[in-house]
């Protein structure tokens, strides 16, 4: 895909997620991108992101969910708003809650397909719908709040 | 504390795991203790897991939450049959679904102490509360839920 990241968009300020920041060298720099009304994300599990051999950890697929979460909600503001993703001001969503629901171990040896919906999208609260699958087969089904990062958290990290 | 760490009660084929598996060289290897009637883990997350700078990112909050469930469900599985932790046959939880509150920023520079409690103790299913602190104040919520690993999954491991 042509297009840019959902994430490359953030402002540097904004952009050292462990998850989802392209400036965390150290991260799992994960990619979201609109795919329609819905919003994609692929990532490969490295080798050692093991629950048992064969399988991939549930912290890896609450980590997932959570990063394509917010950017889900934070390309949906922008697009509510008719504004293109990335304009100042920018929007920049974190984590109410998050809900992970593991329906089956999910193989480590396979590209993960995350998607997500917005299913409610109401002022500074968003409510982003996830399911993660590998070959096919939805393995886990998660559900975050997201609301818009208070500003004076741009202000403590000297924006 | 000199007592075995509940992790490093695991048996071999089930120590991998990226959060707790202390053979798993490239994880995180939380380590979590009965204290009383509740468990207890200390975490110093690296400099790298941020969410924005200064806080912690929110995949780790969930990550240590979920590990430290699950093995908080294996030690009471123990502990309600009167056995000594890592006896066999052996006692592993898998989680089924994992629900975590965000309440405050989480300081990167801080000791977090996770906490467990015993929700439900039913059969195979095993309901913990956990709470996540820094510096004395509750920074996150969690609930899991724990299903007792399925045998097929050691078959399948080549137990």
């Amino acid at each position: 895909m042509a297009e840019l990241a959902i994430q490359d968009s953030y402002p540097d300020n904004v952009a050292h997620c462990y998850g989802c920041g392209r400036l965390n060298e150290h991260g799992l720099q994960i990619k979201s991108y609109w795919d329609g009304d819905e919003t994609v994300c692929y990532f490969r599990p490295r080798p050692y992101h093991t629950a048992i051999p064969g399988y991939v950890y549930g912290g890896l697929i609450a980590s997932l969910i959570d990063c394509h979460g917010t950017g889900t909600a934070a390309a949906a503001a922008y697009r509510a708003e008719g504004r293109t993703m990335g304009a100042e001001p920018a929007h920049r969503f974190v984590t109410a809650s998050l809900h992970v629901d593991f329906l089956h171990p999910t193989p480590i040896d396979a590209v993960l397909e995350v998607r997500g919906q917005v299913k409610e999208l109401k002022g500074r609260k968003i409510i982003v719908s996830v399911t993660l699958s590998a070959r096919g087969e939805v393995c886990a089904r998660g559900e975050i709040v997201c609301i818009e990062m208070p500003e004076e958290f741009g202000r403590q990290i000297g924006e």
